[in-house]
């Protein structure tokens, strides 16, 4: 089975980079593909479109080297079995607030013994290899979102699920549930937090990346020494890029 | 934020008229909202179609003054959270049986601290406005259809939940649960139900609307004293008209 | 090969009812299908699709004994043999203005030696019988649009071509051709004109279809003797049904 | 209401063929549909496509005499009241384990009082007809899946739900939950398993399907009395060919 | 008719900046849209769709000021009439070489008597209004592309043609015809031919427009005197801020 | 740029065997790819789609090694470079009769000054590489179809074109061109065509392909000493399988 490099990036101790597609477009997702992310996530979650969409985006993704992500838009194992089956080698769960969560969630993305994944990897041996069951298992990255008052609480119990590689923390959800506006990710509660998690995943022997909207957060998040982080969304991106052309031509 | 003209509608005591998107063709709703409509919804539920496709009917209500609404195929958090993020102004939520189910509802669509809704309004701050944040929990509708006898049944206390709105009737459904054909509205079971129902609404302070296959029904709903009557589905629209047209040349 | 029951109307003189789909939706396809019309056209030309709706289109109608009719969007050898091997059973082609023009056309619609057509008719199996290439050349109909007055004055040319059926009438190009509004078919100019054109076609054999935005149009070409009407499309009917009903409940 | 064809196979002990839509295109399911099928199921579980996908397909089926059939994501009444309002005449549930698992599914396919349907049956009615309400929910075919041990345990207790018409026996799921490679189905463990739940059905009086990836499989479960197989999916198919092909010309 | 504003901009001798859509999705073209742009161009040339994705992308257009409009893949008046009847308020023309090709081009964007435009506009009346027909003709503009050494040579036959409001200069591939490099926009022979092009513009009093894929040749475009730039395609944008922030964060 | 390996392939004397698209399905793509072709056709001449699904298709081969091709649907500048634009590494252009045919068709395949392909190949810089432009005119394969009398009466004309790479044989239209029925091959006359296209091929130093729907005419085709084989679209791929385990099972 093809290796997920993530996990050789994660082990070398060098920082993932993660470009986001949240537009369900799949020239988009090559051309992002294409400029040197390490990994590419397909986002579901705040993403407004579904699996075919992702099937092409997924499909884009594999032209290149990146490592091809999803978010799913709920733990939901049906939902989570199809971003698979389309050939992501990692899923990011939004909103995994309690051990429990954690455990539903691995349980989805692996088979049994290990948890209750169906079988049906149409994509995955097309991407994976044809030894795709055999392996797929231990492939699979499984990265839980923290990203309420109630996931930081409970963070060590999920990060001790023994299935769960990682965790991906969501900083602006965590700023609103923290009673701040959600870009607010400089405010000591929420970088004492996302350190904390740092601290906890070293600890624990898990991995940790982060959303971080712009170049700035990106920066401090890889000083923190956060082991991915998806440094904007394609719209964040465009409209950046086409806010300065116009106000460099007004 | 561009504000939610069916809250002025309603505080006004006008009935307001909704559009109902049941085909998943953007062309086709942006010829219903300009025929006239106060609101128009794109329906997930018994609409044949998924969230690409409720984004470009979104998309499509937006370039009119009508009011974008959704109702979302199931009490689901990651559904409803894709359909506010895509720019809805208002949810209409499926088989709201119990004061849980609706308590359910309207976390889904709150952010913290009224709710668990996560932040990525993509289309939300383009159809909004950059301070979508700051008012979209008093802006954004929740109405939850009450369409079965145990929803009835608990109406008082659906109705009592703060964050709720108002609610939708769902008088086909209604009818077969009180083991009536869908369209037997008139049976003195569906009419009395309704009309307590709006009793309800006034003594609590929430507001009522109602789908109406046809003008006479729709016309009745009225004289009840609706806030809100949809009179009819696309599908019906475009039967009816197709069916009299015929009948007047053969 | 299954029969073109457009022919077997037009030998009984009746009048065929012609949906009109120029909306991209296959379930609003099969709905107006289901309708009553004799037969249903797809627009490639002022509908705002492209072959894959169309496709599905083609496919919903074939859920009816409605027959299956397609205008391309111009003269176009590529198009009119794609929307032929998606298994439409006749061509409207628009602007048909000479007797080259028309020639074309029936050249495009027919096997060697007849004329051109590429074999590859995926969907003409499907839907016509696996003896489609044995009988397709003498199935499928041929109408080219009169709608210019160049097209008028060359009407006879036109429809002395051998291997055309018949003629559909845009009445609303006609009109602005005359100088007209393009709704102003009830100008002298305009119904001398189509009156005309019917008595050629009863003359040389041809069949005569018309274009009719209103049950008024539609009841006075039945009148004028057309072998076909297609009583508006189904954004008229749509917008024409939501219109009626809002304004009955303002 | 049209008659669902499988029920009248069924009760003639003759054996039904199944055939798999898993790719999201239209003409791949008119053309399989038209191979000579009894019954031919959309696959919302590892198809990676959605509802509108799935409505096109419904559609492409409904061409021909092969009965619609749909196996959704997951046991979630909002998908299943898509899958039968387009036209569906027959649901296959993964992951039933219990009998709660059972009832849930059973209950999300019936309007009530056997049920909680919703009603809105947009393209039911086209398909089944004008009085689709009334028999649909003894016309709909409710099929479980058995393909984990929990629900070889529970089989008696699922397969003794009343509203339940049969189980379809997932075989890879199976041999893997049982500790084998997903294609071992001639594993004594596995073939015991489908010979009981065999033995089961014609205890309780429900069917029994299965789906089979080759001929060689298909052919056993003819002979081990199955009342229907699903002898490979669509990509199965291509793929066979695609190599026998390939390898014959290497 | 609403107004078609770069008219109005063009009058004022102010600058008018383009968004340039290649790629075909509709949320992307909306958040460009809210960017700043006094236009948009959804790209049926280079850009990799059709005219779906053209319909929804100029909905999402509409959704704000920005004037919508439309460059086609080729000189067909089929094309062109579907890209106005989708209501594009001007159309760029590829591969405008000579007089006729202009007049070609012209004709196709005009209702007779000014040209061959068929009627239709099914979302032409929606974006502009009821009075479209009226007004259509002097509304819409009429753009041709100047992008090889023969149709410089035709430059001033070409511009003097009556209806065509003004040309779009392609200087990448006026480059290659040149014998350059695509983006050897800085060579003489290009920077002399862009501004014989101005100065034959304001003597005969058509636009001039240009595309520049960076913000360096967008600011010399300004100071050229050109009446309308579009700084950069949307995949442009994109790589370009993708690039940007990945060397910032390695 | 990244080579082309059919032209590796064919310097080598080595068959190269192509699969063929026909169905707008990306996933099908990425199956067949893998199957084991050297090249894989994306056939938009009867193919039943458009650009959309031949990128997405495009994508989908691009994650293997095998060469992606284009059947454009006609002769037109405007498709093709599309098609190119999307990465195609070749073309097939249907119906190319006489040498004028042939000579727009490689004008339209190369950039000036060996044609005039307009510049933009978004796609075309991912999947070749960022020195695209250098190499595209000595990279990009161009095959005309040679599938009539006419044509066949031209082919030494039309191969003697400096710029064409080869020729396409298309025995279905030949043979119905010659008063037989599209499957009739093995008709002296059709084996006499492909026979004498094959020797002048081999005299004019140029390659020749052809479609052959069975093993046993693409084995007759191998012997021929042909270039490049296409044995079978996705559909007969799919229906000779389907049907033979239909057969198998009954």
């Amino acid at each position: 089975m093809r290796e997920n490099r993530l996990r050789t990036l994660f082990a070398d101790k060098k920082l993932a980079l993660n470009g986001w597609v949240s537009m369900g477009n799949s020239l988009l997702a090559e051309v992002l593909s294409h400029s040197g992310y390490d990994a590419v996530t397909v986002d579901l979650q705040h993403g407004l479109f579904s699996i075919e969409a992702a099937v092409s985006i997924l499909q884009a993704i594999s032209t290149t080297g990146a490592v091809p992500l999803a978010r799913c838009s709920e733990n939901s194992l049906g939902e989570i079995n199809k971003l698979l089956d389309a050939g992501a080698y990692g899923i990011i769960c939004p909103l995994v607030n309690t051990r429990e969560d954690a455990e539903q969630f691995v349980r989805a993305c692996h088979y049994s013994p290990r948890g209750g994944r169906s079988y049906g990897p149409a994509r995955g041996v097309l991407y994976g290899g044809a030894d795709y069951f055999t392996h797929a298992n231990r492939t699979v990255l499984t990265l839980a979102m923290i990203e309420t008052k109630l996931g930081l609480a409970n963070a060590e119990a999920i990060m001790s699920v023994p299935d769960l590689d990682g965790i991906f923390i969501g900083p602006a959800d965590l700023a609103i549930d923290m009673g701040l506006a959600p870009d607010n990710w400089k405010d000591k509660q929420v970088t004492d937090a996302i350190q904390s998690l740092v601290a906890l995943g070293a600890q624990l022997g898990k991995y940790i990346g982060i959303f971080a909207g712009t170049v700035e957060m990106a920066q401090r998040m890889k000083e923190y020494g956060l082991d991915m982080v998806a440094p904007g969304t394609d719209i964040q991106l465009l409209r950046a890029e086409a806010q300065a052309r116009i106000a460099a031509l007004r």
